[in-house]
């Protein structure tokens, strides 16, 4: 069910600083920026393999990554895992005994569609499913 | 510099929980355990892909990962990142402005030589380098 890891999101204060070290001290391929308004979040993303990097900035401090830094500091936020069927992944995860934050899959960025499970389930994580759509990664 | 993410840690209270969790919910390719008697910690690790998860539980209160886990709850721990030439990797971390926890590598599991980044460093996020040894992972 699950392919391997689709990204990791790690949510930072000030998105150029962050984008510096990735960049500039790890060395990671910087792919580019992508607001997400309904997130109220601008993300910085970094391909490392076959899996990437999103650094997630806060545009407002009531959005869920301005509360979380808020609430634990910066860190890393969730891991997101690339499955081939998410509702298949949903209807698993209940049959199992996981509770899920999104019942039903919503519209992620680049075509994606995404859901969460409850960190809660997941012995403190942030788990996201995606399943990636038609557009070329 | 950096090849993939070679496996990302995640701080467990209960071993046994969250391999089940990891297993049977997420459905995730178990690969065995491992102890670090000089880290206090015993590890279930899980192949996704070309990385890995590894579940870290605290052999005693006063390990890193108990105090971890005490200061900050359960969750993901550190990023780990396959570095090709890791005496490299801490002199350019080093020399682009970045801490290192360790400033020399130290062994590490399966025949790895390790270091980590200071979190202050990296945004909140405890970064760890390894180089693959001679053992076939």
């Amino acid at each position: 069910m699950i392919e391997k890891i689709q990204h990791i999101g790690i949510a930072v204060a000030d998105l150029e600083k962050a984008v510096s070290f990735y960049r500039d001290v790890l060395g990671l391929q910087f792919a580019g920026y992508e607001e997400v308004p309904d997130q109220k979040v601008k993300t910085a993303i970094f391909r490392v393999g076959e899996t990437k990097i999103e650094l997630l900035a806060s545009t407002s401090p009531d959005g869920p990554i301005g509360r979380f830094i808020e609430k634990r500091g910066e860190g890393i936020h969730h891991i997101c895992f690339a499955v081939g069927d998410i509702e298949e992944a949903i209807r698993r995860t209940k049959e199992k005994g996981g509770r899920m934050i999104d019942e039903e899959p919503r519209q992620g960025v680049e075509g994606t569609k995404v859901a969460f499970v409850h960190p809660r389930s997941a012995f403190g994580v942030l788990v996201e499913y995606a399943q990636e759509g038609g557009k070329e990664e």
